[in-house]
């Protein structure tokens, strides 16, 4: 078996991100759960984007946002998703080429644009994401290109994708190439509300193809439908080789085999936008256990890295990474 | 003679800004001249794009920012510019409308997509634009809705307009129907190459059809091609209502029939990004004489609104001008 060449290969949904302020009156008017993600058609987000205020683009995408993390952090990380062939699309894969990730985007078919998520950042620095999967939503098996996962240490799957019957077999397909290869497999459980579309699946997968999961506490809790997250931490303990949970301001807990370990958030310079947070840090834990580091220093990488992403607008890194992680 | 509905009625490029950080090397490699702007093709901008790091994209353009910020300040505008009718002239079209300001798109016509300006931020917050024109290039007379701009108490005219023939007879078709109402015509001379460009026409705008010119120190001293700021205002002294000079931290010069004013610059809480800071001070001057507000109070107005977009990334405000300007 050869040395993998790269040290994360993502897969996920390929967004640009609309962010702009809006107030808590503005989320309760139209029913929008704070700080959640739904999917909304063409139609819900042409009404949306009309009565949003003014709004900048960054391009985002949960795991697309990993991949960019480990390359910020000196890492070696490739991305699959789809674009259309358009100005957003055009956009998405400058930025994520730019900042250092491998990228060939597939061959693009006509149909839906790129898709958008339309955030609203309260000012209580929450995000509510509401996206139009456009184009993204029709990735699918063939589009995983079997050699790119083949050549990376870990596989990083993006639970969004499993609202999407096609994607769900492309995110089957990679895991199962991975595990061919003799790599790890990682995913992120994305979202409560996803978790609970997709419970049983999720379960299967945690006890079965996964290596690592990632998950907050609403989606772990959500996992086992329990109100308590001791409860949910003894639940996942045993099932998963690593079960990485996030606690925001109270750090993460890392559930290995050779125990479970607390690890402290780091604090931001700022509170202004948490989008991008779980990615970012999923992205230095990634970073560090593919670069050799234990699990606790994992952890603590994860922490600055998702620090960095809050303490600004927008899921990418703006600092640099490397240097705020230096001395770890 | 009915009176104005409007405050301001802007002309001017609908462009959106891509803004990426680079440092000096980045530009000396590429022979761009730190703090202009450049007017680049489709091939150019494409191999610029690809060198640049990654981008987040705001809607700009010089009079829409002004426009933008009039109507931030709690005044009436309105914009009159060209998109093309794909995702770039979508998000532009959006965010000046969300921002308060009456735009409609003249109708859409095969061609180039919608504008779109490469900003590099250099470390001491200097940009440097690299203009696509695009759809924005392709304005002209016909676009011009002559009831819209004699709604307005003060038609506002971009100068980089003028490199095109077509928009410079939309910017003339536009100061003769604002003559011709009885309202007032304001310019903005832009970019010291622009006047290089263009100086003997610009020397009869001025002493012609203009009531009120905004230049900055360079674009004066390139008017009346002197090294000496005093010089140029000696010269334009007396050519037109009103000069109003821009000198960054320096403040401003309001050359009047009533004498000079000195106003000084406000301090900005952090020094980011210049992008904007001359299309907002024009936006807080404007707002200031059209509610009635004496020339040195329209220029501190000024003076908060350009304070207010240096202190971020981007030509649009965030903060609430509204708020920032009472007292004065």
């Amino acid at each position: 078996m050869t040395e993998p060449t790269l040290d994360v290969v993502a897969l996920g949904n390929a967004i640009v991100d609309v962010l702009s302020n809006a107030d808590d009156a503005f989320l309760a008017e139209r029913d929008l759960a704070k700080g959640g993600m739904q999917l909304i058609d063409q139609d819900q987000a042409t009404t949306l984007y009309r009565a949003m205020g003014p709004g900048v683009e960054h391009s985002g995408g949960s795991a697309a946002n990993t991949a960019v993390g480990v390359a910020a952090l000196g890492g070696r990380s490739a991305f699959i998703g789809r674009v259309q062939d358009d100005q957003l699309g055009e956009v998405f894969a400058h930025d994520i080429r730019a900042a250092g990730v491998i990228y060939a985007p597939p061959t693009a078919k006509p149909g839906p644009a790129t898709a958008r998520c339309l955030i609203l950042v309260t000012p209580d620095a929450q995000r509510t994401m509401n996206t139009f999967l456009g184009a993204s939503a029709e990735i699918g098996p063939d589009d995983v290109d079997a050699d790119l996962v083949a050549s990376g240490r870990i596989t990083y799957l993006e639970g969004y994708l499993w609202d999407q019957p096609l994607a769900k077999q492309a995110m089957r397909r990679a895991a199962s190439v991975a595990r061919d290869a003799g790599r790890q497999v990682a995913m992120s459980l994305s979202d409560a509300f996803c978790v609970d579309r997709h419970r049983a699946e999720f379960l299967e997968l945690v006890e079965g193809p996964l290596d690592i999961v990632f998950a907050n506490e609403a989606e772990i809790m959500s996992l086992y439908q329990t109100d308590s997250f001791e409860t949910a931490l003894d639940a996942v303990r045993g099932k998963v080789q690593l079960a990485v949970l996030t606690r925001s301001e109270k750090g993460c807990v890392i559930v290995a085999p050779d125990g479970v370990h607390d690890v402290p958030a780091s604090p931001p310079t700022a509170l202004v936008d948490t989008t991008g947070a779980g990615d970012l840090f999923a992205a230095g834990f990634l970073h560090g256990v593919t670069s050799g580091r234990g699990l606790v220093d994992a952890g603590r990488i994860g922490a600055v890295a998702a620090a960095e992403i809050i303490s600004h607008y927008g899921a990418r890194p703006e600092a640099d990474l490397k240097q705020l992680v230096t001395g770890i």
